[in-house]
């Protein structure tokens, strides 16, 4: 639950970064960090919030530097704190090092402890000062060829950036799980999780990374592409929720645009699930573009239902005297004019615990709906993610504990229908068995290790430092 | 441009305000402001930012009470200083009183310099302050009274909302330009700007204000209802633009749902200004609701072409060295895998300058539109608003220099039309000549004086206080 | 309890007002503000905390002009609010005027009262806004002839400074209980509570303004002198306490330099509360020049046998599970040393409640002192000072309700001696009738009225706005 | 240039360690940290500015535990960041540690280049780092083990704490430089770098730990006791300056009371360097005690002549356009009553560069003296620490480059003199060779190595984290 950006040989390389982390700022808005190189320096910035809070103009003036990285998070609660946030910047021997990483090491507490036994110190829980290690143990003449060492010994979802004093690497794992960009700014290699993030400085956009790919930028504004060799035994396994709910819209991922994507996604889900029904409404946002498919594929009306709203702070307080809960009704506001006597369709990308789509379905049948259909534009989440999408255990996956009828009757639905996965592959252009389907089918391409990941909450340091 | 709410008996009355002005956030994002009554003290707290970042749980906990209103307000550069955000609360010879305003006075800077020629002293430019000054001056043992003689003597758009010791005081002016309801909490009286504050704490709506009318509250939780005399001499004025643009779509406004009004003048637009294309675009968001029924009027599919960045921070840094103007495409990214090669009807509310709209078609057509026929929801913009709505002057407004044809040709579109004022009155439910239609017609209701508001930009003073 | 500077004809003047609050910080540091005129807008900053706290440069920057005043304030708990920070800045008739204040004015509740009933509002609670509705209500065309109208109306301790669109003007009250100071920065006209605050910008020293006296700035450098009408009728009332406890030693006062006078007094104090022992020890920093006097009087050694912690915060955490109390420990330590079987003479200022003195000399009898001798070189306070300096009530006065023997059983000493009335004038050099002595005898020469202005912590507003 | 604390076994052991802090924040006030164990987890809070800002009651009450150590720092500018600021805590193979360290070692840069090359990765420039790398490099059962391991490989100076999950650990380096005390709370045992820290607590002081001594908290409230192996080849070279400027008067030192050493210093220099004169005026606040020395043993008065403001901030903005140095003034003021026509002795602790005391002496002469003789209470200062005090280098240091004739012209003294390095050392009661006199006579007892620790600044990370 990432996003990263990076740029070379560009003036303003911070600026450039800055906006580009703004664009990727669905992909994160706990933490965000920033990094560059001035050709003398390292300078780091991190803090804790959206993008636009912490780099504000004295920040990033003093940022200065040609070559940047940077980085934007989403952290569960325990975790949430400054000291994870990215970029980790390390001295080592080969000179100052700074990586951002999106995804999931699967096999990053045993690496961990096997570091730690040697005599290695840790001062953060991620996976990320894990590769940091195993370079700084793997010191080679090529900063490339150090990162391809280090990679080498994880097992786990990744795309990451790394700053050092004469390049800008980038990487992604042989499975191909997280996405990662190559762009061009007028000549000046970029990176990004997303398009979004190169539309937004109007920069070309070259291409994907392939799974396994190694991009390292040169003096020249030439890059250069090495192979991972773990490559030739990885299935692609690109990451199909990403396409369901994690992107923005207007990006292209593995191949197809989101947005198309996943209006066919409503449009197979209205023959698979059909509904009779006056209007379609749209779970906003992420609900959209599937209620419009939805709608067009089952010729019912599409209505702007439900009203979001835009400023939903971080820190909004709960009441205290009172036995209501404003959490979704702070979120949303169903329109009674548009709604009353209807029979509707509500359309939303997926259903984790059930709470919040009953509350959604409550307010719409006390704005005085006829009949209330939820349809779901994803099959149903039965497995936590292990590479790098934030669900929570099977314990509190209602799909993972309870028929598709019993998830109706807990969500109050009139009717409930999910996408199947079938369904769903169907309306990505590339082979089936390319996507990654853990969340639906539980079917892990790489295995989780004895020490999950989860158990790093019990790190044992909780640090924060003000300036 | 600014949001009020007021509640009266609630053991929570600051964090329901607070909860009121979250859901009012959209009418102004510079400063909030709230304040309480506890029996005993007044307690207020203003700010620039958004609600949520200014009311943190520290700062509700110290505003204890059980009477309490609140203010949101978007403020114009020069002015935009803490010591302008409202609440305005002063202590009289009838006590310490709070006050919180919509609209805008058109006598204000006369009655100013009456004030200060009697001896009064000033700590603001709002008009805010001019009618607590005329309170003042004719204390009644009765405040209801002696708002009602303050109000005769003010000339143009406010809705209010008085604190008191005793009483919570609620008036619309006698031409109703903005809205104002009341409803109930569960029996506490509450007031506010629209009815998705009521609905955010599923209070009961119980009616608009009519105009000229004042509502206070009553110790046992009921109201008493009064009339400024002014209302005979004057002709209702509901300001029609709050339905095009500034109301939230959920919000129900003068008799109508503002998300039915918006679809309908889509639906005669559509009819007004016909276009041959392949696909009706929105501008997020302001057009959702006109182009969803222009695209039902006309059978032209619709599509999300343009996608809204919803993190958008207040303190964007425009890079130094670049040459573009990144100011749009950091709110708004075509999707060009669904506008490519199409003729797209744009579809926004208004047109004020004409540059920000030009933005918008040229990025439209670089991101492949074959043609760009931009269609606006409402009369072109000619005259500016002296009730309440923040327009440029005159040379500012395209509309009021230039023709149809030539804005067209300005913006770069392929086509441009605006529904007609006839067309626009069409869409809502009450006599055509009950709405104020000045920004269109010029036909300004309330006489604009020699002083003109906007030279309260010259006043001399300009404090900051840090806590 | 609060200390002015003012400056006209400056190129950086608010950088030297910020010089000069900076030297006068030891008279309050509790908030601090800071008002200029740059010609065209008077721009004002005020803030909690102290004078360096908030005059970061980015806010001196803002606060260009050639003309500025500014203030530095001690406030009761209550009223520790941003709102009550000097200066007051107003719009009136005759333009923005901006005012502070040193004092205490004994009818500003009536005052207020007789304004309120006038339909005069009021946003803060200090005496200051009082004087500016006074001059708004008596508008001359000579600002100054305006302020003299307002000070004839009001009664007790006061010294000012008054900043217009046109001159700066100071006034010292016809009693003279505040000390005001003019002096020349190589030909700006500058004003300060004290002649530290000249001395730090090393400003030549005029003179102080004479009880009752007016001066204001003309544009040529030179200044005007008025005299109050009041003054005939006033005896000279110049605050003693200041020389004892509240100026700094390094500045002159009434004639006399404090440093002398201090060290006078603990030579009389000397002569007339002998003590046998081994050592004499200040109470830091209060008691320093007294205890040097005393010493040298007495022939007995002096030690610095207690050391003050010099980075007291304002923020300490009384330890919540400790049953100690950790204030006096905090910002004193004894020298065990030093202190350690020897019979000292411990010499403080004063003792207002003698819980901090029984707190000292418990302190030291636990460092090792075989006997503990307090001496005072201040007469008994027990009477509180309506003139601006912040004494308890007469109830908390432990002078005011127990004898000198008993105030000595009760601080734990084993013997207690105050300096009398007269031992104290004896040390200063001007007549004894010129000198306010009513905290020791009870004689008020302004006679206190009704409306005690501790009533004002009734003021039923509280407010706080932040940035 | 830093302070320590640690205590073990209290319920509030951070309010405990935040109070030593307070009392030892004259060895540090640019940064400061707070590292806390409570039975399962390591809490950590460090920041920029004094102590009482940094420890809030909201960031005390996050640093639960009954365990804790902590750290207050002086930083010279281009390292005044938070990344560096202690404690440092990092997880190993043997759980979480956190360091805290008084000193500076001499081959911290070739240690770190060899870890560095074994594959160690460093995110700060701080010695402390290098110790825990050598502890991870050095892992056994017994922390304490690890801990002596690591500490037979540095040389130079530290008193250092260690919390750890079982333990709290104190070591002096074998040479003692720096001090180090323990004491016990009520039972609870603590670790201070001075006395004056145990004293705030009202904590007894059991005694000094020996050079190379390290002992450790066990769970029964008793301590154990270690020696390092390297006691055995090392001179005891306690800091004799800490006696002449860095320690807190009211602490015991080395078996001395800093306060007597002090006065004894200025009575020989009294001796050593005569001068006729009629005042003696300390340099507030270092030359306090020496000149209330000088002027017992030459009989000539003690005057203080120069008055020290105490709230000088950290952020004093020298104004732009005046020509003047601000910066003395600002801090000193002269007593011109006091000095006019008097022939002075200005007694001071040290000189370095020679400007500040020209600055005063310039001061003092303004001020009216007749002549000013400048008395220092140490030898001339001709060669830099490198065992932890912040000195500049050799080039910048006046005495290393000119003779004191010249040195005296240079501050435009009318003579000048300094105390002997005999004088000295006869104020003190341990042997003469058992101090490290380096910074006068220039015989580092520890080599210096070939990598000088200046060299350090070349760290090319710059980190800073908002939270």
């Amino acid at each position: 639950m990432c996003g990263i950006f990076g740029i070379d040989l560009h003036e303003e390389a911070s600026a450039m970064t800055y906006l580009g982390l703004y664009a990727l700022q669905h992909r994160g808005q706990e933490s965000a960090g920033l990094a560059t190189w001035d050709g003398r320096q390292m300078k780091v910035e991190r803090g804790m919030g959206e993008v636009s809070e912490i780099f504000r103009p004295s920040v990033l003036r003093r940022l200065a530097g040609f070559r940047a990285i940077g980085h934007t998070r989403y952290s569960t609660a325990g975790s949430s704190i400054v000291a994870n946030a990215q970029p980790v910047v390390v001295m080592t021997g080969m000179g100052p090092l700074a990586l951002v990483h999106n995804g999931n090491l699967v096999n990053a507490a045993q690496l961990r402890e096997e570091l730690e036994a040697q005599g290695s110190i840790f001062q953060t829980t991620s996976d990320t000062e894990v590769i940091l290690h195993l370079m700084a143990k793997n010191q080679r003449d090529s900063v490339v060829e150090s990162l391809m060492l280090a990679l080498e010994k994880v097992s786990g979802a990744y795309s990451v950036l790394l700053l050092t004093e004469s390049s800008l690497i980038a990487a992604r794992d042989p499975f191909g799980f997280r996405p990662l960009w190559l762009g061009s700014l007028r000549g000046a290699p970029c990176f990004a999780s997303e398009t979004c993030a190169l539309d937004i400085l109007e920069a070309e956009c070259i291409g994907e990374l392939e799974p396994g790919e190694v991009v390292a930028t040169s003096r020249d504004g030439q890059v250069e592409r090495f192979m991972l060799p773990g490559r030739a035994a990885a299935r692609s396994s690109r990451c199909a929720f990403e396409h369901v709910y994690f992107a923005r819209p207007d990006s292209r991922l593995f191949g197809d645009a989101v947005s198309q994507v996943r209006t066919k996604m409503g449009e197979v889900l209205a023959r698979e699930q059909p509904a009779t029904a006056d209007l379609v409404v749209p779970v906003p946002d992420s609900g959209l573009f599937a209620a419009l498919g939805f709608s067009r594929a089952s010729g019912i009306p599409f209505e702007f239902g439900l009203i979001r709203n835009h400023y939903v702070g971080r820190t909004f307080i709960q009441p205290q005297q009172e036995i209501r809960d404003f959490s979704v009704r702070v979120k949303l506001n169903p329109v009674r004019e548009l709604i009353e006597g209807k029979r509707v369709v509500l359309v939303d990308d997926s259903i984790v615990r059930g709470t919040t789509s009953r509350k959604i379905v409550r307010m719409v049948r006390e704005a005085g709906a006829a009949e209330v259909h939820l349809r779901i534009s994803s099959p149903p989440t039965r497995w936590p993610c292990h590479y790098g999408i934030d669900t929570p255990n099977r314990e509190d996956l209602i799909a993972a504990n309870q028929s598709i009828e019993e998830i109706g009757r807990f969500v109050e639905a009139d009717s409930l229908g999910y996408l199947s996965v079938e369904g769903l592959l169907s309306c990505l252009s590339g082979p089936a068995d390319t996507y990654c389907t853990a969340c639906w089918m539980g079917d892990y391409r790489v295995p989780i290790g004895q020490h999950h990941p989860r158990q790093r909450s019990l790190f044992p340091i909780e640090t924060e430092s003000y300036a």
